[in-house]
């Protein structure tokens, strides 16, 4: 039967998965290449180690009823003893050894001063393994120390659980990766992304080639992959528009089961077999997939027999509020960080298309379907894709944007810092640094007094400990396609930053100062968030005019006419300023290197970099 | 300057690893190939992911300008627009899109009654990504969802750290896995474990062959070796005996810096350079280099400038006493467990060739060099080598030995419970449930009275409620080359078993009645710890004759004459009969698979397996 688009709750599809397991194949593996994977039987030890007696010292192999008696007084020279080294063998007719330390040793004779215990020194037949004994049980992950064993213990190859995975993608807008797209045309990734997941998981995965919308080819590719595979994936074309074939090139083949799961993104996914085969319609959108990947594929594998990592879960404490459908399962990809004692997240883009948001994450939120959402400030408890100690590397950076973020970036990876910043403009910035959501806010607010930042944070955060560090100076102007300066903005379209950034009251503040009023301005309502959107939205035709910072313009090389120069400072809490995070950030900013990355972005001026100003 | 096994502290040893790093190389990998991965360089977009701005809805494009004043009462059939689906260019002359559903439609022109806003339902281009923003700094671990967004951005390949290791495996006692070791032979293991654990922190590795111990050949090996590689390890020959080559072949061609560490196991480690090439020699002994592996040679790695994982910490409760030397950092192997909500932890052997310790266990402690260990019950602190879920999933079972219990093992392996058994008699096992140091106690103690088990709990457990789940009625009997019975015993050569052992409490028993004196019985001292191990004494001809259950005589291939029927049962408290792990365990003692088991083995009586008795 099929069904289309009838949504059903996430917990329904799971049951539907748990009856439709992938018919997993074992893979016997040379040992070397066994870690990771799960053993798919019990291995048996097939002879003891060691397989005789051996010595655990460097001495004599003797019998140790021929040195009862042996004392100080009365030594005994001993009629029958073998020399022997740590590892060799203790031959039959002998039951212990004497370290060599407490033999007087002449020529092929060796006296003795005091008895030996029976077996002692001995490293009996079977101390290590006993022939058989179990070394490994099914199902379990193979560790590199698990591997030296198997090979003591004369173990070559080992059988693991494994799938054949065959992924399809389909569109006719995808081009292959290295091929720069075309307008409307797509890189093809998901496979590609898919591959690397189900690898992880134990599959060794086929993509196929780039498939048309065409139900015929589709049907084609389909059914040689289900043929050739355990499991197939087919990207894309799973939701129900005119040129989605997905579910029906499924239904004519064999059978869909669910056609559209309560999860966002991902609800146009499609659930299905083949025979045995179980069948995934992935969505194309690259969060969509990725969620569907996360959230079913990984499940089934799960229940198809393969033990699968699962992430850490931490409590944290969300920095703004989250809207979600009631009826839905939604996921929310985070930034998440430890400032002081506690963990807050801050929610990431959510639409399905930005790939980034995935790229910037190190967790993310289930809004599980009763739920609307949930306010800023709630504790909720997120799951991590990174581990526990890269987690502990996050550094949060809320605030006003510069492209010099990125450099820095880059410069605190050196000291194992991962930082995470939001582009919520410099009003954001301080009211996130107020409410403890960041560990730092880069500010660049220009006062009436002529002064940055410093009579804000007096306004905003009163009485509280704030440390202010200096990026850089910087120079903002217009950014256009011809040339213009902010005289000739009237009558052109613009394109502005959101409220409450620096760049947008500095701009109010120089037309104020020329009398150019913003109703002169079309555009002036269109927000980008960035200095780089900014130039961007210039440079693809849509504005005329915007103002940004000039690395921003030169890195599209768009024309640049300067109209202010500006203080950009990263205000911090002076009680996190020991924070070794906090240290490494102020490090990279007083660095050498960044002074060099400043100089060659251009229109920064770095006399003022690393300057600390306190407030109070 | 030689150093020859001047022992030195392992922070020092660390500091020496500092200045000699592993010159790492840059490898460019296919993106596909990246998962896991570190890079080696900022990746930065070359083009904007949209590049134009697209349909966010299937409709159509339109300017905004010309919808101004539609309403239901004045509906305005525009005179330019154009279809669209979602996807597909907004052709730059358009600035908005209409959703289809609020548009009719009629042939080639289009009404609308209400007014759009500029930008409505487009994508804009660079939403995802801008040109020359940063996608991943250096030093980032590469997750699948990024290889996604590497391909949507057009990245094909990407520049990753790596190091070429070569692995010198020394010993002229050494054989290839696959070749049955002779007496005094070893199959070598250690290059193996080296060259799997190096892999997983993104070292190439190369294993040289079998090189004997002598000095040329190991000199010329070497030579080659570090003429390959960015990072050398020879295996075995690393102390001071008199086969001991490797310091003097690093010496002779380079520099040992260091030649013994304060580690145990693990001290006689070299740490040397040829060049700028670290060299490091791994000691012998298997957990030995598992040891230097771990806690000198991934330190190196890190070092180097490859951000390694770092094992999962918690605190948990040590079970028995653990002595160690001042002035020596001790590792010890654990199995770890969750009992109710405290997690305890229990000493695996500490010899250093028994690989099994490694096998077995999922987690260690170290024991800092100023202490000279801790005692049972202390809390401690202790690494994980397992994922955290994995470790929830240990069950510690701890008491009399039964080869059955490594069958159970792999049966509650398909729930997902790792069943961790410590033979320490049943005794031992009383104890340990007494303590809440396990979770389940196998026990098998013939009473006064003919019963079994009971009466002991009741003495030494009392008040306590215990519940005994019979796992079988099994046979004890005299294991022998030569068919010999209990009554043949006086004057053999005889293997027991550890005292508060069920099988030594049986013994007496069976002497005490037939008036045999212990005294009597040569090697009646002489302990083994499981049945294979009394077995495998009678069979390597350490003994004549041992007392063991039918299928540890059958396993390998010995005369069994039968002494006496006993009940084997598991002691479990009351308290835990319903954590999950536990009913794995009792379903597994209770399914036809295990019955069936029970017969091929042989020796037991299943007709009470699964039965339960309450205490009181």
């Amino acid at each position: 039967m099929k069904r289309y688009l009838s949504v059903i709750p996430l917990e329904e599809a799971l049951t539907f998965l748990k009856h439709i397991p992938i018919p997993l194949c074992v893979d016997t593996v040379p040992i070397e290449e066994s870690s990771g994977r799960i053993t798919a039987s019990p291995v048996f030890a097939t002879y003891s180690v060691p397989e005789v007696h051996l010595a655990a010292m460097d001495g004599i192999a003797i019998r140790s009823e021929d040195t009862i008696g042996a004392s100080e007084q009365s030594p005994i020279r001993l009629q029958d003893a073998r020399r022997v080294n740590t590892g060799n063998v203790v031959p039959p007719e002998y039951d212990a050894v004497i370290m060599i330390e407490d033999v007087w040793v002449d020529g092929e004779t060796f006296t003795i001063r005091k008895p030996a215990s029976p077996w002692q020194h001995v490293r009996p037949a079977g101390e290590d393994i006993a022939e058989s004994e179990m070394i490994l049980p099914s199902l379990h992950r193979i560790r590199p120390s698990d591997i030296g064993a198997l090979a003591a213990y004369g173990i070559t190859e080992i059988p693991v659980f494994g799938f054949r995975a065959g992924l399809i993608p389909t569109g006719s807008e995808l081009v292959a990766p290295g091929i720069r797209p075309g307008p409307g045309q797509v890189v093809e990734s998901n496979t590609r992304m898919a591959a690397s997941w189900l690898s992880a998981l134990g599959g060794t995965c086929t993509r196929y080639p780039l498939t048309p919308d065409r139900s015929d080819v589709i049907r084609d590719v389909l059914a040689k992959a289900a043929g050739e595979n355990d499991l197939v994936i087919i990207s894309a074309g799973s939701s129900a528009g005119t040129k989605d074939y997905t579910a029906d090139v499924i239904a004519g083949l064999g059978e869909v089961l669910v056609h559209g799961v309560a999860i966002k993104p991902g609800k146009p996914v499609i659930i299905g077999k083949l025979g045995k085969i179980p069948v995934i319609g992935l969505p194309g959108y690259p969060l969509s997939a990725l969620t569907v990947l996360r959230e079913l594929v990984t499940p089934l594998v799960r229940f198809s027999g393969i033990p699968v990592p699962e992430p850490g879960i931490i409590p944290a404490r969300l920095t703004s509020t989250l809207h979600s459908d009631a009826g839905t399962d939604e996921f929310v990809l985070l930034s998440a960080g430890r400032i002081g004692s506690s963990w807050v997240a801050t929610p990431l883009s959510r639409g399905a298309g930005i790939q980034m948001s995935a790229v910037r994450s190190n967790a993310y939120l289930r809004i599980i379907s009763p739920l609307e959402g949930y306010e800023a400030g709630e504790n909720v408890l997120i799951s991590l894709t990174v581990t526990d100690h890269e987690a502990e590397e996050a550094i949060l950076v809320t605030g006003s944007h510069d492209p010099v973020l990125d450099h820095l970036s880059e410069l605190v990876r050196h000291e194992r810092v991962d930082l995470h910043s939001s582009h919520v403009g410099s009003m954001g910035g301080l009211i996130a640094l107020k409410r403890n959501d960041c560990h730092a806010a880069p500010v660049h607010l220009l006062a009436p007094n002529g002064d940055y930042n410093i009579p804000f944070l007096e306004k905003y955060l009163p009485r509280q400990e704030i440390d202010l560090v200096c990026v850089a100076g910087r120079e903002q102007g217009i950014v256009s396609r011809e040339g213009l300066s902010i005289d000739d903005l009237p009558g052109r379209s613009f394109i502005n930053r959101q409220k409450g950034s620096g760049t947008r009251v500095l701009l109010d503040h120089e037309l104020h100062l020329r009398g150019i009023p913003k109703e002169d301005i079309p555009g002036y309502e269109r927000e980008a968030t960035t200095h780089i959107g900014v130039a961007l939205a210039v440079k693809t035709g849509e504005a005329e005019a915007g103002l940004c910072v000039y690395s921003a313009a030169r890195a599209l090389g768009l024309p640049f006419v300067p109209v202010a120069k500006e203080r950009y400072e990263i205000a911090i809490r002076r009680e996190h300023m020991e924070d070794s995070r906090i240290s490494a950030l102020l490090g990279a900013i007083r660095s050498p290197r960044f002074r060099e990355i400043l100089r060659e972005l251009g229109g920064y001026d770095d006399s003022i970099t690393g300057v600390l100003r306190q407030v109070p």
